[in-house]
């Protein structure tokens, strides 16, 4: 590979400028761009300009976007469409029996990537995005992954700063090493105001063809008495999905 | 940029190599990913090494895929996300109300590009696909794109081969014309077996914060005379998106 002086590729300094969109960032400028990656503005824009031929980025103006066609192939293609498509039915039966949000979560380290949800706007407060993070500790989704993470897995998250969003969190290796033991033995987690004080996270795993967990299935709901209530139903639904998996795909198992 | 004895780029053979994947396409090989690119296989090895490296790409053995980092970066700023989120409850909706298959459109040149769909496996045949394409003169959704596309948009698909699915599909250059113009007049597009002889496609449009079309709201159904009578639902849905879009965002008007 062609590299500059400093010895990092052509292709890393494009990954680096794709990479330099935030999620909320509809657009950047060519100097954003420059400023976010450490790029010569010269540099940068013959990058974009070349991103802009492929259409994996559009320009209209000074406005630089990410364009349709990286969405496209990056989704067409995704490791969770098959996981998605098997999970959308059942998340729509549990967003309409139940109302709230519903969201589907894979484990990336020690975060939660959110890979779908189905939302009702307004009626709770969710951190969660499309395409969004938050750390696995602090998370109900996160913490039914690390409960049947790989060891490695679970003790670089015990390793690993806890973040403490309430008094509620999970925020230290003591509490989590018993709590991933107490969601292995019950078969869901269930975190009161463990985020924001006013939202209770459900989640449950959801199994691959071969019978290990590849996402949690969560609903987020407003923190009251009836939320333990509402734990059999996202655990039946997640169970719906890991049926259609263990069925259906060998793209996600 | 630096450019190989043949003028491309590096950027652009990187590119290549990610649009390797088609939509089947689970993982591929280095020698298929060689094969589909024209590039040596030490030139793709090289480049396939790079994308993992920045976790764009994955491998396990022989088996390359798209990364989860290349659909982490694409959705999160998708220019769709707005537009995606705004309409799935709306979805939702119109999905539990008639069922079958509800999706949401957008126009790509002389196709549409399907970003969102809520299915119902089994019950109509639906050639569409998340992240999916089909030639916009064939589809519903893409006939109601085409009716409200720049008049340039418009001539480019008049000038289009139109493939005949099915002898109902609107296939000559005048066919075209008068459904357009009628889809503008009615507000709403039915296609009885304009794809499949089973199945009838209806779409309206949705506009954005300006009030031009950016996506159209379709329903794939059976081919049965109560079609017609759905056609308000799908408008009505249409419109709620609509009105969302006018609200709360910038982003995809």
């Amino acid at each position: 590979m062609p590299r500059v002086a400093t010895g990092e590729s052509v292709v890393s300094r494009a990954v680096r400028v794709v990479e330099a969109f935030g999620i909320d960032d509809e657009a950047l400028t060519v100097g954003d761009i420059a400023r976010r990656t450490g790029l010569h503005v010269a540099t940068a824009s013959r990058l974009i300009e070349e991103l802009v031929r492929v259409g994996w980025l559009e320009r209209n103006g000074k406005d630089v976007r990410i364009g349709m066609r990286l969405w496209e192939i990056a989704s067409r293609s995704s490791p969770t469409l098959g996981l998605r498509e098997a999970a959308m039915p059942f998340m729509e039966d549990l967003h309409q029996v139940i109302g709230y949000d519903v969201q589907l979560a894979i484990l990336e380290g020690t975060e939660v990537l959110f890979v779908e949800r189905l939302s009702s706007p307004g009626e709770v407060v969710n951190y969660s995005r499309i395409a969004g993070r938050l750390p696995a500790h602090a998370s109900s989704s996160g913490l039914v992954l690390l409960a049947h993470a790989d060891p490695a897995g679970q003790e670089l998250a015990m390793a690993a700063p806890m973040k403490a969003f309430t008094r509620n969190t999970i925020h230290t290796p003591a509490q989590l090493r018993t709590t991933l033991a107490r969601i292995r033995r019950e078969g869901y987690a269930l975190c009161p105001g463990h985020i924001y004080a006013d939202t209770t996270g459900i989640a449950a795993p959801v199994r691959g063809r071969d019978g290990t967990v590849v996402a949690a299935l969560g609903l987020i709901m407003p923190n009251d008495d009836s939320a333990f209530a509402k734990v059999p139903a996202v655990q039946a639904c997640a169970r719906g999905i890991s049926r259609v998996m263990a069925s259906t795909s060998t793209r996600t198992s």
